[in-house]
């Protein structure tokens, strides 16, 4: 007799132009493998959802391949092992890796990296100790190079990206300016992470607001956002500015061209930097990264919030909430309960 | 009884908004006067006529402060000393400095400095040798870095600048392409300079005559222009490509915003660079750049253009000129004789 399990995927059934909807998405009821020798079997407890994953439903050229049609949707996964056929990996194991967005997962056992439920709420670890900490964390230091006393303004400053880059830039020293679309956002980093200033673009005229909030002029600026958020910025660049361009947010479900004032006559006047880069271009330095965040967190010295979406049926839902700047810091589906 | 020796000098009457024409400026006359002790009296050879003095017409903060109204333009200048009452000069000696728009020249003699005429001819210094060989120099080597193999796109790539910047990065193992705006100036970069591609921007399609010319995309775009050119540009970029971004003339003359395709979606999915500069942020390496620049002028390395006008009074259309597109190479006014 044989038993087949059936658990449901998440496949991208059309390409969006413009802004995704649920039509684009297919649930699909698919078989729980087995795992092979030096494989392990995961219960998806976790699902990462990131703006990044809206290019890849795109079919051109980019730093990681489209997503493929009729195939599983991916992201950072944490799994928590139920069957093992690795030395590796014990049953009851929390892992991370990029796996597909279904209810359970077989992994070959290099693919994916054991994370201690000790340290963090394993959730963390698509966080703060994870992708979007770790592209603050080398953005901010790698490029932005913020040192004390200068004025480091970022964008999507509520978000997970961005939350992380106004505290790491504190702990460095700088006078922080967020920018976020709400005023429960504004409140939060004031109050509770500690921002100089922060401007709801929902309310306020970024450009003038910024003006105020930034009197010495802009030494760094995250870029999370991209559009007309942005452009309000290249006037009051210092000289030597530098811009790690991390996101473009606005920009991602255009389908007519995106359009704004050329950046060049700014960029020489202040013989300022930008510099576009994706978290994978520091993988040899992960290590080093996540060790940092790690003690800063301990420290008490880093917060983070996760917008958490409850059931594995509502993570497309969680996905599009993104665009609508929904989320305060980082937005995940709890699929499963972790049981720690 | 006294003598006084007249003079004319071209002084900025009228700020412009758009191009300039011969109103916003005038010649004025005055004196000649005399040089005190430690000062040298200097009669101008050659002015240097360049795109960035169209910004310092305007009232805006940037690098080097704005003209003001009723004084002289200034820009480089090559002298001859006629007078003076300095130790470090002679008369006869040939000096480079940044000088007012007139035909003599007093100078402090720690304002100027001595050049040899005897290693290239005295105009050099104001081109390959001098300000725009030193900025294709460091904005190349320093902000672009190419190595053999890499395709070197270079845009105004007939001017002063550009034409250096594609001959340093043939003797730095790049393939080279250059755009510009006239048959004669694409034969010139082929057959002259060497580039393996010139494309005619007021003849062909840029983007698609890019693409052909660059099959394997481009990994260092020197900006010299801005605009609609430089749009074309970062659909072929490709991972971790830079650009040097040194000037904009396409825009200097803009009194609408400048607006085109926003860049922050290429700069990330190809994790490039675009870093601002003037070439005075390596003020502190002329030695060293002036050196290695003289080094391949003496090997026949190097080739360099002069678009010479003649005569003080054409200086102001020399300078209109350049927005024409009109110079190959280095636009400079022969204000008198060097015999030399």
């Amino acid at each position: 007799m044989i038993t087949i399990t059936i658990q449901k995927q998440i496949q991208l059934k059309k390409r969006p132009t413009g802004v995704p909807t649920s039509e684009h998405f297919e649930f699909v009821e698919v078989p729980v493998e087995s795992p092979a020798k030096g494989e392990i079997l995961l219960q998806t407890i976790y699902i990462s959802v990131d703006p990044y994953l809206r290019g890849r439903m795109n079919d051109t050229k980019s730093y990681i391949p489209p997503f493929k049609l009729n195939e599983a949707i991916s992201s950072g996964v944490i799994g928590k092992v139920v069957e093992s056929k690795s030395d590796l990996f014990e049953v009851g194991d929390f892992v991370i890796g990029s796996l597909g967005w279904q209810q359970f997962s077989v992994a070959k056992d290099n693919t994916v990296r054991k994370i201690d439920p000790n340290l963090a709420p394993v959730s963390a670890y698509l966080s703060v100790l994870g992708m979007t900490g770790l592209t603050a964390y080398f953005g901010l230091l790698d490029i932005g190079k913020p040192k004390a006393g200068e004025t480091v303004v970022v964008s999507g400053a509520a978000g997970a990206v961005g939350s992380i880059v106004g505290q790491i830039a504190k702990i460095k020293g700088a006078r922080v300016v967020g920018i976020a679309g709400s005023d429960e956002k504004v409140r939060y980093l004031l109050d509770e992470l500690g921002f100089d200033a922060a401007i709801n673009y929902n309310t306020q005229d970024v450009g003038s607001a910024l003006k105020e909030a930034c009197p010495d002029g802009i030494d760094v600026y995250f870029e999370n956002v991209g559009g007309e958020i942005s452009d309000t910025i290249f006037p009051l660049l210092n000289n030597f500015a530098r811009i790690p361009v991390c996101g473009a947010i606005s920009a991602y479900n255009n389908s007519e061209p995106d359009v704004g004032p050329r950046v060049q006559g700014y960029l020489i006047k202040t013989s300022s930097l930008m510099q576009g880069f994706t978290v994978g271009n520091y993988s040899s330095r992960f290590g080093e990264g996540a060790k940092e965040l790690a003690s800063w967190l301990l420290e008490g010295k880093l917060k983070y919030e996760e917008t958490v979406t409850e059931g594995f049926e509502n993570t497309i839902d969680a996905f599009l909430d993104l665009f609508k700047g929904a989320n305060l810091g980082k937005a995940i589906v709890k699929v499963a309960d972790s049981d720690k």
